[in-house]
């Protein structure tokens, strides 16, 4: 298989077929744009695994995704799209950035749920950017897709805050990337995991994503196992 | 007179009418958020003049001004407004934050002028937002003024881009702050100097702005009488 991209989390592969890649999660843990790096043994499966069912469960929902199959521990087969080079953030309650940038309490509700536009550019350090800031950029073709990205951001928020909320997870804020297929739909692709999404416990209130390797708060890999058999059920 | 408030460049007054306040132009010099600070003689005089100057053209133009008159040599009455903690910046060329942030070079024309939002907060730094954090501070009521915003921005620098034109210069982005009267009407307030523009002169490029003080790159005094010269003949 030739590697057509390896990435902090994830490492892109060629098949045959030219509308198709792989996509194998790694162990390798980042954080703060990769100033903060570590592996941990098996994370690679468990993000793969949970990303599948999230994934499976949104395209059920009528929101198309990059996802084709899982074809082992810790790969999938995708369609190969053209990322948009802009991170789509969701945010139910502040928390991280948000909360520094604008002083607000982490854990305080949001009075609605906000959409944010990152530009996807590690040597600018992913800044927020505006509609504007995009078109000039050329991120996008048209104003309408920005509408498509906050659209397709909010209805996936609007199902995993239920999703999540079943198995007693607060669904805090997530990150999601959509691309462009080879008929020029945009379709969510990447990964939705706890690498991407803040997950806080609903009785304990405890954090079960990558905060606790940010901040060297407990155990990645016991709580992305729980999730994941809270979500095999 | 009654001082109301005390700013790092004016200072506003009460008068005898609750809906007007004096604003008085001081003649110190601040940059990056207050951590470079000077004073030069006669600055005050000079932004109130141009100030004056430029709001009673965009009066014309049909652009609500807070401004009823220039009292003194460094004083205007004005409508006082509760002011929209929101700075509207309007950029035609790359220049400052814009570069640093999205790497482009200091210079290059954008394909259009966009229009930005930062918060008023200097704790915070004055970060840049858009509409949706605006909307969760609390600094408009509607959506529809975030538009207005946007709208008078845009209005204001089409007249301005072509006053500043019959007169050498080229008008490279400038910040403005709107107020509400007390009729709730959106009204330009504050002050449009060369201490919240940037201006370059068109033949030689030489700036002359306060990007002179923050870089140290030459005479704010001489850049700003010149500027008021060519705005009055
Ligand atoms: N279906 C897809 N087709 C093509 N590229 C994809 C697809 N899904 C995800 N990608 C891209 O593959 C890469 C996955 O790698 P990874 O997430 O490890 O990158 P990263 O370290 O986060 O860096 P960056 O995302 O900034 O490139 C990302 O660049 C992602 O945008
Ligand atoms: N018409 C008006 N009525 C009431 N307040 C006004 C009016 N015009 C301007 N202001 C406010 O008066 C203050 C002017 O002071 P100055 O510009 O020196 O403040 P500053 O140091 O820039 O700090 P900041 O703008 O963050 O308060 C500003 O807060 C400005 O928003
Ligand atoms: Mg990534
Ligand atoms: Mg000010």
């Amino acid at each position: 298989m030739k590697l057509l991209y390896e990435g902090k989390a994830k490492k892109i592969y060629e098949t045959d077929n030219p509308n198709e890649v792989i996509c194998e999660f790694k162990d390798s843990l980042t954080a703060f744009n990769g100033e903060k790096a570590d592996k941990e043994e098996g994370k690679g499966a468990l993000n793969c695994a949970i990303t599948t069912i999230i994934f499976e469960a949104l395209q059920k929902e009528g929101i198309p995704t990059h996802l084709i199959k899982q074809i082992d521990e810790t790969k999938q087969l995708v369609k190969k799209v053209e990322i948009i080079p802009i991170e789509v953030v969701v945010r139910n309650i502040a928390a991280g950035s948000l909360s520094r940038r604008l002083g607000l309490k982490e854990g305080k509700k949001l009075p609605f749920t906000i959409v944010e536009f990152y530009y996807k550019n590690d040597d600018l350090n992913d800044p927020l950017i505006n509609d504007d800031h995009a078109m000039i950029l050329n991120l996008v073709e048209k104003r309408e897709e920005l509408d498509k990205l906050r659209e397709y951001g909010l209805k996936i928020n609007d199902f995993l805050v239920k999703f999540f909320d079943k198995i007693g997870l607060i669904l805090v804020d997530f990150k999601v990337e959509f691309g462009k297929d080879k008929d020029g739909n945009i379709i969510l692709a990447d990964e939705i995991t706890p690498d991407s999404c803040r997950l806080w416990d609903k009785k304990t209130g405890k954090k079960m994503d990558k905060d606790l390797f940010r901040f060297d708060l407990g155990d990645i890999k016991e709580a992305y196992t729980e999730i994941l058999n809270r979500l095999k059920g």
